[in-house]
Parts: C-alpha cells; structure tokens; sequence
C-alpha cells in the first residue's frame, strides 16, 4: 500500500470533546494592565464567547473538558516557565487560579485536568480521559491561543485527534503571535480554525444524530 | 519560599548537546519547486551553514544528536501528517530520507534519533539519550523553524532544558512562519534565540573550561 | 568507551524522596474480609508502619509523596482495571478514597500525587515533580507490593532513578505476590529491598550532612 | 453512571498484533550457561515455539511487531539496567542483538520496534503504530516472562488495551519468577495467560471472519 493523501476531513470526525483552555477566575477579576502573563485587545470578550460553546457541548452531550493551568505554591514545578516572558501565575493557594466555574456555566459531569505545563497532555491524565470518552475530535477554546492552546492542539495532532481550534472564542498574547499561531495549526491539519457559530452548528447536529 | 523569576540564564548552562533536526538528503538531491514540504527561500544554504556548528561542538566535545523524520513504508505511521499542507514524506524506502551524512561531517560518536511526528520527544528515545549524556542546554538547529524545530524546543522546554535555537541555522515552510516560530520560542525562554556566531563562541569556551 | 557494570549503589545516591503509595481512608476504616482489592494478613500494620519512615523523612527535610489512587465517579478512567481481580474501587466521591493524613502524620510542605493507573509515573506529574526537587533516589512504601508498588519502582527505574522499597512498609494482594515481587525488584537493583531500620538510619544521615 | 465490572472478554477483542519480544540470535548462537542475563530451563524451546504463532498471525493478517532490545555501544543508554542481576548486554554492535530473522520467519510487512528499557513502550514509537494499526489486543511472547514481557504487559495494559500472554512461548529468568509474573498479569486481566493452541484458534478464527 502506498500512503496518499486523505480527503479533507468533517468538521467533526467521530465523537468529539470541547477542550476549555485556562479560562481561570484571573480573567474576571483581575482588571490589571500589567498582568503576570501578558493579554491581547479583547481577550476577556473572547473567553466570554466560549459560554456558547460550552452551552451547545452540553446540549450535544459532548464532554465538556476544563483544563486548569496551577502550580505548587512553593514554585517547584515551574520548570522553565519563568525563563521566558510570563511571571509568576497560577499558583494553587491564590483564588483566581480557580476555573471561572460561574462565568462558564459549568455544571456537574464536566471534566476538570489540571496541569503544569502549556500542553494539556504534559504530565496529565488527558489521554486517559479521552480514550476512556472515546473521542476522535478535540474542539479548543480559550487562551492563550498562541501557547497553551497551540501547544495542545500539536499534542493532540500528534497523538491522532481530529483538532479544531474556534478562532472567535481564542485569544493571544498578542494579536500577531494570535494569528501567527491560527496560522501554525492550519499548517497541520486543513480546517483546523473554525468559526464559533459553524462548530456550534456542528455539535447541534451530532446531537440530532442521537437515538 | 515563595516563587521568583530567575535571573536570565546563560546561552550555555550545564552541559549542551546540539541537536540537528530533519537534515536530510532530499534538502540536497531535491531542487525541484514543488516539494512535499514547503521550503522558505534560502533554506539549503541554511541548512549547509549547520555545518559551522557541528564542526564547533565536536571540537568542543559537545554530544551531536541527528534527528531524522522517517516513516515507515506502508504510511501506517503517520497519523494526521497527511491533514495538513504537508504531502508524503520521509518514506524509509527513499534514499532521501537519509541523514545528510557528507554534508553535515557527520561522524562515529554522533547520534541518531528516527522520529515519526514533530517533535523529537514524541515516541522517541531523546529523553532516555539526553538523561544518559547529562545535558541541560538544547542548541538546535536545522528544519523546518516553525514545525520539527519549534515543537521540538516547546517538549525540550516542558522537559524543564534550557533551550536555544539558532536563528541562521534553521529555515521554515515560508519566512512568515519562521519569523512567527523564532518569536514564539523567545516568548517561553529569554535569550532563546541565538545567532551561529554566539553560539560558535559559546561552544569553544566550555571546550576551554575542560580539565 | 566500553560499558560496564557499576559498583553497587549506596541506599541514597543524590537527593531522596519517599513515596507513599495508595495509603488511603480505607485501610483504616474498612475491616470487612471482602475487599474491592484483597490483602495479605498484616496488611493494615504495614502501613500504619510507614509513618515512623514519613516522620523520619520530615526530620531530615527530604520530600514526601503522597499518591493516591482515585477515579473519575462515572467510571470513565478505569480501562482495563476492572478485568482482572479488582473491584471498583476508589471513587473520588467517596471518602475512603481521601488519604490517610492523620494516620500519617501529613504535614504542610508533604505532595500529593493523584493516579488513574497503577504507577504513580503513568497520566500524573510526578516526573515534573521529581525534577523540580532534584531528585535521585526513590523510597518506596505503601501498597499493593506487587501492582503500584511495583510498577511504581518500574517506571522510576526505566526513567533512571535508584529505587528502594522499604520491605516491612509494603503490603500484597497476598503473601506470595508480596515477595514475588520483592523479588523482581532486587532483580532490578541490586540492594533495592530495604528494611525500614536501615532506611530510616539513611534517612538520619542525610540530614546530619546538611549544613 | 455507576462504574461496574465487565464481563470476561474474549481472547481477542477488536483487532490484534502479536508482540514478538526480544527474541535475538543471541537465544540461537550463544549456549554458554554464563549469560549476560539468565534463562530458564528449556528457554530456546520456548522461543522456537513462537514461531507457530507467528505462523499463525501471518496466515490470519494479524500484525507481527518484533520488538528487539538494542542498546548504544558507548552505553549511554543503559540507564540503571545494569545496577541489578543484568551484565552488560544487546549492544548495536553485537551480532548477537540482531533479531532471529530466519529462526522467527521473519517477512516483509513485519514491524520492528527497537527499544531501550524493559517495556516495549518506552522511549518508542509502539504506541503510534497500534494506534495506526487500530489495534485493541496485544498478544505477547518471548522474552523474559518477568522482565520485558511483564513491562509490556503492564503498559499494555495502562494503555487500555486487552492483554494476553502465550504461557509456552515466554521464557523467564528463572522458572519461580516465570511463574510469578505470569499470575501478576492474570491478576491485571481475566484471562490473561493462554496456551499457544489456544492462541492459535483464535487467530484462525480471526482470519475466517474477514471479507
């Protein structure tokens, strides 16, 4: 057998599960300019929009999957996190480390995976998780676009998944490395950025595909 | 103790290894325009221009470690390689898939790492290599800046290693993305991005603090 | 440079933590004869010996681990763990499932370590932690001896560790399993079964050094 | 959803691969009774009779993935593989690591996986290839029954995949620690050891069932 080229694929491909990347209390409450891990214009708007999102996952009975960046307070998992241009964040004794549980509606049967890195599968029980839901698809939503949320989307890619980032409902560290980063992951894999109102509409229909 | 950022590291900490990514034949024997990977423009003299550097770290008796993308025949390997822009590529069956042995003065001691995804910790004995050589600084140079090479640093950077990458010594699928994936690697460690000639003199000063 | 064996190791070679494997609420308050996973006679004594290893380790200021077993409640996360011998067991809703702490003797500054699988390193951030404190020997005590206990030492052996397991602070699913398993752990290193008197005196002199 | 347990599973589930594990012509050329690792009594019979199995697996279109234990020859990778009962052992150089090509009936189609530690999964691309292969059993022989064949096993295992092992085509390093892993992983999975006749049944039925 020669390998070729596969057909662009669905949307949705399989079961899917909606990833909610480090949407965190900080966001809300945290109204700083100078801010430990630096924002684009909008981001706050942007994080707000994954509600929809996540209302139209749990209409779909798609599992909802909160990802929660949090570090041990006495810093000894930061690794090289500090080496670069973020600060200290995230730490587990300071509240706005919390999931912005409200803002997001999350409700009982959603999925939380904390982590200590930028992808959502390094030193995670993800994997774990996904295989156990037998998902094939991952829908990403929330920040940074250009970090954690690219850094899982790769991970996701390597280990197989149909991935798709919502381009309305990420947000950057800025809004060049936000779009450099979009760019990255349709590089690896046609279709990856997607809109929020056409992955809206593609979880309503597996929904209606339920018995 | 509460956590603090450290002070900026230096280019080298520890011991380095240089990594060389995806220096294959196919940068040699292909002039062709339409490839199965896109190439930004001065990408081969690029890639020659690694040589500076292996040359620096053998003399410097710094452990030089070929990456090598290869997948196996049958195409059973490579998972959604094929989703993305990218074509059928670095088949084990094609002569150039081989390591640029000439071109890079490759030599007995070196090592080779054959990877099957992006990254060179991705289902691949790097960490197992580097925890044996006792190394703390990645230097890494070669192919493709904005995919192997970026995904590359961000695992070395999970893996808690002080990471550089030199910027005349790796090229992307277009200058855009080279540009971007250079940014996005200063982003997660300070002084990340180097040039070959600081690198070169990096090199030879842990060659002179030997016994 | 022609491999060789190496001498044998000391009982700590570089900096040490303890690990205390799956020593939950439900070894003290469940004494029913039918278990969700069996035991060998003794078993609740074994771990209520673990502490004087905690309090000597607290004494000495070197790292203490606490893992613990638990699942998601709706099952999602036990693959293939009900197919053998067990039972459902530790569920996050229940409260059996909560780490022993006062039996213990947990304190402020002691980690936890939350698991899916049976080694502590498979789907968890145990080897972050691990770097983040430097660490190069591992002491093992807690339970079962011959699954998390066991594949624990496998895994931190295959990552390069020196492994020790503290032979009267570990209990089996039963007694013949218990030293099978002992057994092929001192296949693995030489001087890797330890009695809790030696490692306790070890533990003691790696305080004294500090200055 | 109240987790509960499963029922038995068949021998095969899904799709299978048989594991061929490190069965090298060091098993064929070298009778010394000074090994570098020790074998049981009647060790080669063991490992010819997995030729049948192999046979079997080529007849019903079932994946065959030797995996081979191969390590640097400057010893770089060695890890603490030889801190215990091991002598040094399968260096790249050493004719002796090559797979038993012609012993095994080797053909073109076959998988190899080589690797550094004991389980098969570590440090290697095993896990992408099942994944390409969408395989959900892994049937296991070779060698030994207590070291890489248990490792793999428990990996498996982790991995979520139904695990059997073949009890006359595993060797151990002594007949006790033979025997013991072999009830350690029918601890993990009902069902877990099987014969090779029994074996082979099913992968002719495997065979018949397909289109």
């Amino acid at each position: 057998m020669t390998p070729k080229k596969p057909n662009q694929a669905a949307l949705i491909e399989g079961k899917p599960a909606l990833l909610v990347i480090d949407i965190q209390a900080s966001t809300f409450i945290d109204d700083s300019t100078e801010r430990a891990i630096a924002n684009m214009p909008g981001y706050k708007d942007r994080m707000i929009a994954c509600r929809e999102l996540i209302e139209a996952a749990h209409a779909a009975d798609t599992p909802v999957i909160f990802v929660q960046e949090i570090h041990r307070s006495d810093g000894v998992d930061f690794g090289r996190e500090l080496d670069g241009d973020e600060d200290v964040h995230c730490l587990d004794t300071d509240p706005r480390t919390e999931i912005a549980y409200d803002q997001m509606g999350f409700r009982k049967g959603d999925y939380i995976i904390p982590k200590r890195r930028y992808s959502a599968f390094f030193g995670t029980d993800l994997e774990i998780l996904l295989r156990g839901l037998g998902v094939q698809t991952l829908i990403l939503c929330g920040g940074l676009t250009d970090v954690c949320v690219h850094y899982t989307f790769v991970d996701g890619h390597q280990w197989d998944y149909h991935c798709r980032v919502v381009e309305d409902c990420v947000g950057g560290s800025s809004l060049d490395a936000h779009d450099a980063a979009l760019r990255a992951m349709a590089y690896l894999q046609r279709g990856a950025v997607q809109s929020r109102s056409a992955v809206v509409d593609a979880l309503q229909k597996t929904g209606v595909d339920k018995p």
